[in-house]
């Protein structure tokens, strides 16, 4: 929906891209972008944001309005004109959206020349850190959520315009639909959403306001029963007009909690339903709804049919933001490296694959292996950073994880629903063994680097030290 | 930047909507936009995205996509041409941006019809909740700061294209610059970055790279010394190439730090750089800055002379979200109230004015009174929950704080600026008494009720009890 520019970038791009230029340094490069850290403590991340990267970097261009405003910023005017040319023209390989991912593995790699590389970095980062953050909480809380539905509520607290992401990432992690229209309306997934307080606040009574809602909205009616009394006042009329609608052949949908002890008042309200022979009134709730308050109504029986989820969904509580970063693996013809005096931050060098190691019979061992992009087979995968931490993996399939998705400049995979990444998310996630997927200190997944890889490693780091 | 159109919503709102249409229940209302909690532990919030919310509320329409949208979602014909028509006419009073501003107190106030207040509500609170939280985060590390350069470095970790809102509220909150590009270009604020690692990396030696970087961009040049090896390779490298600047007549900016121990290397970094005689090469340092990790640095003395903060500014860690609400308060030619178990949710009725308490020579006392709008003179203020809690106002200065925006759906106040809201902001500030803006448990500031909106709302309650 949004038009984004080129300018939606940091400075520095434009700065080394200037030297670049002036130097004939734009040569071919490789970046990959991976994640160091889990986010919420879970075992795996959900892969979000490649549709939407891919269709804007397609069109990614310098405005005129964009090259006036760098014309203020000391760029000289032939490197300007190159701007106004400016088109992504390399090559993006990546994991497939919706895939379950781990760190360190780069989920995406860009070729490229260098100038092209560093302008996408931004808005790329910018995007996939994004909703791969709250692809991943969604599924958090569907993972507890069981079969219930689960709707996202969150545009009104979401950060800004990244709120008509959010949903859509909200999608992809398992929930069911979102009230936020313009996202759906762009997306198709289904949008949800009956009455605010305020709609029974404006009238005189309570009755009336339901009354009024279910002669206009009989389809899709959800009453909220808080505004008041949630027991004395909302159920007895939120049951009363149930009982207009079924004598005019219509039924009540659902009744909606939005404060107070939901729990207690979830149980309170279903048996007012059944005994008024409603039981086929679902029971919806809101209200600060996280994974952790929806576990515990789970696990005390809390009849809630439906879940509005807010806030904590779409601004990815607590984390708010993954770390995903972008590297350069690979420029001017040789294997690049950053040194960090903590080895895990070291970088790893040369163009690269990741593996997904399975068994004979396809089932997941719990291991991807990174190797060098012409490493046919790998034997041993090493942990990155702890030496004598092997596996060997010798007789397991390997299944080479980075794909296609653009080439010179264009996509190169057919454009997927929301609904399709969803689902092939689903399915990758009922191949992950439950022990990953665990709510509280999950195994640990295991990311390693091949024999090569590390020896091209710890050799560049060698050279550098002298 | 963004083109918004009427259905970044809640659906809701037009579910609502088509009730009021249809019953002819479409009659003036008032909503409160005010916010519960403070966020980050702080006295106070500074007011931002008014600018925003005005300019995109004046433009606010259906578009043909839209209508042919909700035309699939069981909405009436008579009902979608009345959206097709849609813009909004109503009143807006508010607060000036860039103003402090407390829990409970209403920040802006919507006067308008039900549908075209309830249509509006989600992006009113999507824009203000995230820009006045983003604003006041930033406001807390420039307090910490002192006199400080404060760079706004968070695009590529922002919560999609929160990012772009982020960067202007940065500098509402009293940042310097920012390293986003398109929302300098919008603004208008100053915009800096030099290079990433990847630069360096990208040559086969440092020394190259930097001598390249010097070459070409003179000027604003900072180089980042920490690629390698900070004290061995990154600043001989960069003192070699100040060296060379100098001798060409120009002036190496900074050095820029961007891991490791900051306050350890700083030193280091400072003492070679004077014994080179560069002692006005200043010195930049980034990597997971926050308040807390600043006020050390402060603490420790490290001769830091410039921080870029990414992460913790732009998604507002650890709140992440402003619990910003929108209440209606008037409808139907009556005060509306909402009842809640918890008498601090109970909502305050009728159309209301906030005063800001000063002493006869315009001290701050650390008060507001919320009253209702006819009222000329508070005497008493009321706590707004605990009994026996008042303060007499009756000899204090008594100064209306909220102002019309916006007459009929036309912004009814001269256009500002990024810069003359931050400084607007900063006179404000710099009139509330310390104590209030003290780092860990600031006094607390008091938002006090008329005797008159006390008594109406008491009264409501009661009314709805029985």
């Amino acid at each position: 929906m949004f038009q984004f520019t080129a300018t939606y970038t940091d400075l520095y791009q434009l700065s080394m891209a200037q030297v670049y230029f002036n130097k004939n340094q734009n040569q071919q490069a490789v970046f990959d972008y991976f994640f160091r850290k889990l986010p919420f403590n879970g075992g795996y991340a959900i892969f979000a944001g490649l549709e939407e990267i891919i269709s804007i970097i397609e069109e990614l261009r310098f405005s005129e309005r964009d090259i006036a405003y760098l014309k203020e910023h000391d760029f000289e005017p032939e490197f300007l004109a190159y701007l106004k040319d400016f088109r992504f023209r390399g090559t993006i390989n990546a994991m497939q959206e919706g895939e379950i991912v781990f760190p360190t593995a780069p989920v995406l790699q860009v070729e490229a020349n260098l100038i092209e590389a560093q302008i996408i970095e931004t808005i790329l980062l910018n995007t996939l850190n994004f909703q791969t953050l709250i692809a991943t909480k969604a599924n958090r809380i569907r993972n507890v959520a069981g079969d219930k539905t689960l709707l996202d509520f969150g545009l009104r607290r979401a950060q800004g315009p990244g709120g008509y992401y959010a949903s859509r990432a909200a999608m992809i992690g398992g929930f069911d639909g979102s009230s936020n229209v313009i996202t759906g309306r762009d997306y198709g997934f289904p949008i949800s959403g009956t009455m605010a307080h305020a709609f029974v606040q404006s009238y005189d009574d309570e009755l009336t306001a339901f009354r009024d809602f279910a002669e206009h909205r009989p389809k899709n009616c959800v009453l909220l029963v808080d505004t008041y009394d949630t027991l004395k006042s909302g159920m007895p009329n939120a049951i009363t007009v149930a009982k207009e609608m079924e004598a005019r052949g219509q039924k009540l949908l659902a009744i909606r909690l939005d404060s107070g002890d939901l729990a207690y008042l979830a149980k309170r309200c279903r048996i007012m339903l059944d005994q008024a022979g409603l039981d086929y009134v679902k029971i919806a709730a809101s209200n600060q709804l996280d994974e952790y308050v929806i576990q515990s109504l789970q696990n005390q029986n809390a009849p809630i049919d439906v879940y509005g989820v807010g806030t904590n969904l779409v601004i990815g509580k607590p984390n708010g933001a993954l770390d995903g970063v972008y590297k350069l693996s690979f420029a001017n013809g040789k294997p690049r490296i950053k040194i960090s005096e903590s080895i895990s931050k070291v970088t790893l060098p040369h163009k690269k694959q990741v593996y997904r190691i399975l068994t004979e019979d396809n089932v997941l061992i719990g291991a991807d292996a990174i190797a060098l992009s012409k490493e046919a087979h790998i034997s041993v995968m090493h942990h990155p950073v702890e030496p004598f931490k092997n596996l060997n993996i010798d007789d397991l399939k390997q299944q080479a994880m980075l794909q296609p998705v653009m080439q010179q400049g264009k996509r190169v995979y057919p454009e997927k629903s929301v609904q399709e990444v969803a689902a092939f998310s689903k399915k990758q996630l009922a191949a992950l063994p439950e022990e990953f997927k665990r709510f509280d200190n999950p195994h640990i997944y295991k990311v390693g680097i091949s024999n090569q890889l590390k020896e091209e490693r710890d050799r560049l780091i060698a050279e550098h030290k002298n």
